[in-house]
């Protein structure tokens, strides 16, 4: 198959520059401003020595994230969720979904009773927030846990595997990796894959824009996103290794 | 592979009882009860010659949903969201779904600038809401589409295709079809899949409970949710030829 | 007096088709649909083993009750109270109205420290919701009761009496029992009363809508509405009296 | 029948000392402190030329109220319903009553389309502060209306009657006038009554607090209320009589 | 420098007519009905026997303070905060300026663990309104820490100092003192000062409004706040004697 | 006077190291982010074609801003304002400072009828975020105004002067420019004072924290906040001189 031209030039596998910057604010237990191209997510990680109600008592912690897009992270203005009043519904269904990924990693007994709260606020939006997000959140919770285990706070360390998310969609009739909002605005389908390094599926989250898709469409992507994802984990391990 | 014991006795491929029960209420366009064994949606489709403001003077219409939950539809009362004073993010998800789900079917410029809203309350919770909640609207759909046909308000069918909605599973190691709400507390892996008559995807939202799920498993769901949704659309169509 | 025509042909002192439905969703202790012509109102109590702070400690139970309507009960869709961000005006006096009427026959001593809490979600309108509720609610308050004592939780029947309610008005000169929602609209005078099983009166609530009632036409709309509970209190022990 | 005697030392039928202060705050077109013993409610009329929009285009004007309570207004400091984040069901339930029982005295197609706000803020509260508001309120929208009279604003007079509002209850056996608040909390039956001054009934509010109420019961309270609305209604005569 | 005309034809260093009117309502410990000029402001103090979360268990007291408008306090009405389902921007900014203010001259360890609620209450404005509020809430304040001491239930005064507040501001180019609000609309600066009876500042609130003040503005304007200050501290004490 | 040691180590009138990056986003119309020490917001300038209600008409434009803090921002994470629901006091308090400020510089009428919006959001805090904001918000102001200019929708520049603010405050006794959160928490007096490159006052908040200031304490400060307003005016110029 010919590819068609991506609006970015990129081939059709190809994952935006990612830059991952630890530590980006000093107050945070981890924090971490992921680039994908020209989304730029700043990802915390917050230590709190308690849980939610419904966990009380029971030795086991928990992850939580909220997700938030600075008025004008984005083209045109948006109005700022706290002077609107709340959360839409946009904002709620992506702060669950990563807080539900992160969880997919962690031993929670080997937290003890106490949160971790990712909070991911978009500086700058080009598509592609929410799996950035993900990606970017995961390494933050790293730092943490690392700083907990540093203080000798918790023994066992409570992560198994690496997380990360990308999107995937079929534009024009190509199935594409790590679109950007160019691409994402004209395409037929859209997918966000959240997945493991040993190649599990975490999150699948895939909507037909355009016309809904076929069984070999979402294989197409499904082996695009196994390819991103691989390379965003390698990602995350490279930085995670600096000092 | 020799199946386990599901809670219900069914086979792993089976869908719940199901009946779709039209003209339920008497002020809709299109009011349909669905009952997927012991979870019950009121789906009501109402129309107004109105569209959002981001729509208007653009000839096109405009399908929304909107999701609740009677307090005492689930075995233990949850607060009513009107008296919590907004809507929660699992249920913004939830219409988020219902609505994107069923503008897949409908072509919006034969509609004519007009809204119709699919309310979808439940009246008894076990398991599978929302995708009940997408197979009835879509019969109300057709009942308020075919009301304006029959006024004469619009001359072109603007339903494409039909649209149902499953839930899947791995339990246990074994895919498995239409959960209820027993088998959904205990599952690994639990998938809502909306998917039209040409068997092409609409909607794929899986999340992994217990462990991150593999490309086989994925198949088998897929496989399962290919077979319900089928069944789901024959008996949208048996319900929609009765008079 | 010759009695004028009353849109539905029935005479005026004349109830609507009333059904009780006793267990028709599964998981409340109590749960009834009760239809009144073409309004139906499904009234659920839920037993909690918890009280409001204002009575922690007493031992002494509370009843309380909240009221819904479905968006599309009307005849025009009326906006959900939930997307709308809170319970209006309507809605909280409705709802104080048959808390109250109920909390009117309970010894709640007697019930002990717990909450009974009577949902009553409207799924279909056509006049006299909030009279529906609360003759539906009685009958779905008594079936928890039942249970509790089935159950030995409680010892002493903490229910005095029974409970009911009616609307009366004054539709062109003439008092009319049990007023429909076309009847209701062009009515001088529109009054609920809920009384008991001694013919009290628990609530009376009358509104003068075209001119002031006179004392005279208020007897007469007392009388008839003390027929009228009467039959529906008849009704109710009818429906309790069925296994 | 030997009455009881009252906290306060009146006859069964004797009204709280009332005075009514035309002019209150200088800003409203009608400005009223109305004092019923130890009850002060500020009633304040506000004309504004524009109506609520289902009334727009159609002639009519509209008469609305708004009821607040200072926090410090009762024994107990009450939260401030704005810091709260809305209004209770309690001042909802009571606006509205204010609102509708005023609307019974205008000729709302002579008023024009204008909305006239009687806002009804407590000072200071024991007892009987809904039926102050409204007796107050009536004499702040007569001089609302007298003020659009004498700037031409309106031709014909747009009020027809007299309104006016007092509670009556059963205390210890006894039928009484006009509860103050400690012998309001140890009533078993309490009653508002609107009424004009042809002796109609506009509104008619009663709930048995402790046993239900007979007819005969009834009948002596409707008798003191008219007595006590008779009262009221001359007092607003003298105090709109003066210049 | 020749003085311009001010609209109420006061000396530019001249208050307005200032009362200070205790026991204003009965129930508060303290309640101060302050009048300067047209602006009427009840000032409330409520005590109660809780602190709040932050400070429980230090044995320290707290005071703060809320601030509304009635609706028809102003030339035109405003929306009613508890309607409009919260307290605006000014609102806080005021009510969060009066409880600072306040807690500048009471020392919390000599009040105990409990709260002193100050709520300013505008039943007419005419400019000014948060300068009253705090003038008038020192005297609530006294009156209701001396209930305490005559209670016996705290022993040593914990109020240190006197605090009252005017507003100041150059208009047309003249510095003038406690500006109304035909004056305060035109003027070019505005400031609000709090001051103690030691000459001490404890809060300074100044904007410029049509352009910037300079160094010598400001302090003409701070010796007019001065002067004001020592009068109205100066009426306070001769309030706080009266028996 | 024998200086007192800083936390920081800096001299009395020394300011943090200042840094101004332009062009920090790629959205916005302006977008800068400013660090003063360890405090870092973003402040972006978003221009729309539109004004709010009151101006409409009119021919002027208009200046607003928004505040947020990251949850992280601060030591503690402090809830999310969205989450919350609603923007707090201190929020409301510090938007309307910034937006009142940044107004005081710009000509309304050459401007046009449209908005710029001023968001700051404040990445990492360590004391002086209001104050960094306003710095910051200007050079985002100017650049966004000098956009309006080369696309030559506007003609005249509609910027008088610059504007910058900074905290001072008296620690231990001595008065010190530019305070950091270690520094504002142990402070007697804090005071934030906005001016123009002329020299004169724009805004002027200043607080007792501990006791009440004097006199010669504000002119100390006074002065030192001129000196730091005119290094960070400097700064500013610095900034926008570069491409």
């Amino acid at each position: 198959m010919t590819s068609i031209q991506r609006p970015s030039g990129r081939a059709p596998d190809q994952l935006r520059p990612l830059s991952l910057q630890r530590r980006y604010t000093c107050h945070a237990e981890g924090s971490v401003l992921i680039s994908c191209g020209d989304t730029r997510v700043l990802c915390t990680a917050s230590v709190e020595e308690k849980v939610p109600p419904f966990l009380r008592g029971k030795g086991e912690g928990w992850i939580t994230a909220e997700y938030g897009m600075l008025p004008r992270a984005t083209k045109e203005r948006t109005q700022r969720e706290a002077a609107r009043g709340g959360q839409g519904g946009r904002t709620m269904e992506i702060q669950r979904l990563i807080g539900r990924s992160l969880r997919a990693c962690v031993d929670r007994s080997a937290l003890g009773e106490r949160t971790i709260t990712l909070d991911c606020d978009v500086l700058q939006a080009d598509g592609g927030t929410r799996c950035a997000a993900i990606t970017g959140a995961y390494v933050a919770l790293v730092d943490a846990i690392r700083q907990l285990q540093a203080r000798r706070v918790i023994k066992k360390d409570p992560i198994f595997g690496a997380i990360a998310a990308v999107s995937v969609g079929i534009c024009k009739g190509q199935p594409v990796l790590d679109l950007d909002y160019a691409e994402d605005a004209g395409c037929d389908t859209d997918m966000n894959v959240v997945m493991n390094d040993g190649g599990g599926f975490i999150e699948l989250q895939g909507t037909a824009e355009g016309h809904a898709f076929r069984p070999d469409e979402l294989q197409a992507m499904l082996a695009l996103a196994g390819k991103g994802v691989a390379e965003l984990i390698a990602a995350q391990r490279a930085a995670l290794a600096e000092r």
